[in-house]
């Protein structure tokens, strides 16, 4: 185990018994709700409690850095300068991802981890933002490793101080969300690198790229996988040589809420490379996760499969931020509050149907 | 025009229009809220506004009603009593429906339109219930008709009499739900019917029947559709023939919640056999409708892909009652919101791409 992780208890599999022994009582068919009832098994477990609370106090951490590659290889739709512009529009609670927290009651908090921009520009926005930033952009991972020994220590430590910052403020589910220009680049590369699978499998169109620019996504895929090499099965290393600061610090976020026995919700490509990593570094830590939404970008769902999770959401979504998980949240208090609420076949008076049938 | 049915209108071509160019503005990439964008541009058009109000009254109507193969035939797994044990527990309020139903705020009212007991046993519960019932029970579609020509009359305008009185309470979105023991069983038989699939290919597990018991509905199914023959195109006399007088009510008030410009928000196998025939009664009713889930009853994704729409929620249930499409309700009010309260490009000094990108 890594001294740098603390030790991951598996949830309450008592309570997650419980939640699927009350499913069988309750008046409907059994199964009948779907995946709705193993929503519900999972959060008994994850809450120690049958049945569980709806989450109410849902916490969004947009991780925001900028990549390297964005500029050198030039692999997304849109200038490496938007990353500081959404910054400041997650600060005054215009991107989707505050609108969808309003909704279900969440906090957002956007965390300058390695964005490419001046620190007076992010400090006048909020001087909390940039206050931990580990390094201005990353290294172009098809040429160079993403940042140093030191740095990808930096942040780990910030990813895991911000697990423990959101559990204190009273956080009962966590969400890692993501911005970044061309961050779906690092986020492919990682997932080639710790499954195996090809660049061309793993690369979508991210913001939306056309097709020629889509090549040369794959072709710098393909480079910083070559460029990465054996990582002797170290997920910390593949994220320190194609990752960057922003995925490092969201797998010590999620393994360190874990850790700290709170559940979280993954969100797009971004959120699912880094708790792929994060899997290999513990998978114990598996557990305290769900998968909110399925992305539409490849590598999202070849690291959800890798994780075993199967998505709640499935509507086209690419935006990362925390959107897709976030649109799970009614589906996870729908599932909490029907094993909560619904009567029992006893005490409604209605009949199960005879064991034999 | 069957004169039975209002004429419907069109949604707001206009209002739709500036819905799909006011996503175009907002800081993201183009269609990276993926469907939510599609289902922000229905909402516009419904409510003829630009950006559309979340939904906030929904009504939820189920249509209760017995089947008579189910006791003839025997092709559920529960017995006939449980439809009138239920609609005792949607009326104080422990069934799914109804937990769903508070989350985001929705009325429920189940209506007694065929069920197979006693009147006195639902009068006890709620006088209103059964206060219009069209029959006890309907025939076994395998033998004879589900309804008499003057019972699909009933039917109809009772259904009709439904959307007028949840409009007139305030509704701003309709949801037709079922409850019926062996109800899966007509509702296949029309889907069948009214698109030349194969029994086999449409008939499901409903509430979980076994193998024997799904041999035997599929045969059932078969014998309805067989003895059905040739309707002429006329989708209410295959109602009448081979449905239930609980879906000819559901189809009049799907047709009736169009002719008033009011959304609806299609449910499970049986909502969308009765969508379906309600689209060969007046095909521009389809334009008011969404789809909320997808049943795991083939049935229902025949119907759906018929109509051509595609769901919302895709969780693996089988519940009915209108579970499904309460469930969408979030993701169609995330995508009210975020049209209407994300920052544009402007606003938020965020740099849109370059337009050769």
């Amino acid at each position: 185990m890594d001294p740098r992780f603390d030790p991951i208890t598996a949830p309450d599999r008592t309570a997650a018994d419980a939640a699927r022994a009350r499913q069988a009582t309750l008046t409907k068919p059994a199964g009948a709700l779907g995946r709705l009832e193993d929503a519900s098994v999972w959060m008994s477990g994850v809450q120690g409690a049958c049945p569980p609370a709806a989450f109410e106090h849902p916490a969004v951490v947009i991780f925001a850095g900028d990549h390297g590659v964005a500029r050198s290889a030039g692999t997304s739709a849109y200038p490496p300068e938007v990353t500081a512009q959404m910054v400041g529009n997650f600060v005054a609670g215009g991107a989707a991802a505050n609108v969808l927290a309003r909704q279900v009651g969440a906090t957002v908090r956007v965390v300058d981890v390695s964005v490419d921009a001046d620190p007076a520009y992010l400090d006048a926005l909020d001087p909390q933002v940039a206050s931990r930033r580990v390094r201005r952009g990353s290294g172009s991972i098809d040429r160079e490793d993403a940042m140093s020994p030191a740095e990808l220590d930096a942040a780990l430590a910030l990813g895991r101080d911000l697990a423990d910052a959101e559990i204190a403020a009273g956080a009962d589910v966590l969400i890692a969300g993501d911005m970044g220009i061309g961050n779906t680049t690092p986020a492919a590369a990682l997932v080639a690198l710790l499954t195996g699978q090809s660049a061309a499998e793993v690369t979508g169109r991210g913001t939306g790229v056309d097709d020629t620019t889509l090549a040369r996504k794959v072709a710098t895929v393909q480079a910083a996988v070559e460029r990465a090499g054996e990582t002797d099965d170290d997920a910390l290393e593949a994220v320190r040589r194609c990752g960057g600061p922003d995925i490092a610090a969201m797998v010590a976020f999620l393994l360190h809420a874990a850790a700290r026995r709170t559940p979280v919700i993954l969100d797009g490509i971004v959120s699912c490379s880094a708790a792929l990593a994060a899997s290999r570094v513990d998978p114990d830590a598996v557990s305290w996760w769900v998968a909110g939404h399925r992305s539409t970008e490849p590598a999202a769902s070849t690291a959800l499969t890798a994780l075993g999770l199967v998505p709640l959401i499935d509507l086209g979504l690419r935006l990362g931020e925390g959107t897709g998980a976030l649109l799970a949240i009614p589906m996870l208090n729908a599932a909490a509050t029907t094993l909560a609420e619904m009567a029992t076949f006893d005490s409604a008076g209605v009949s199960d149907r005879p064991a034999d049938a």
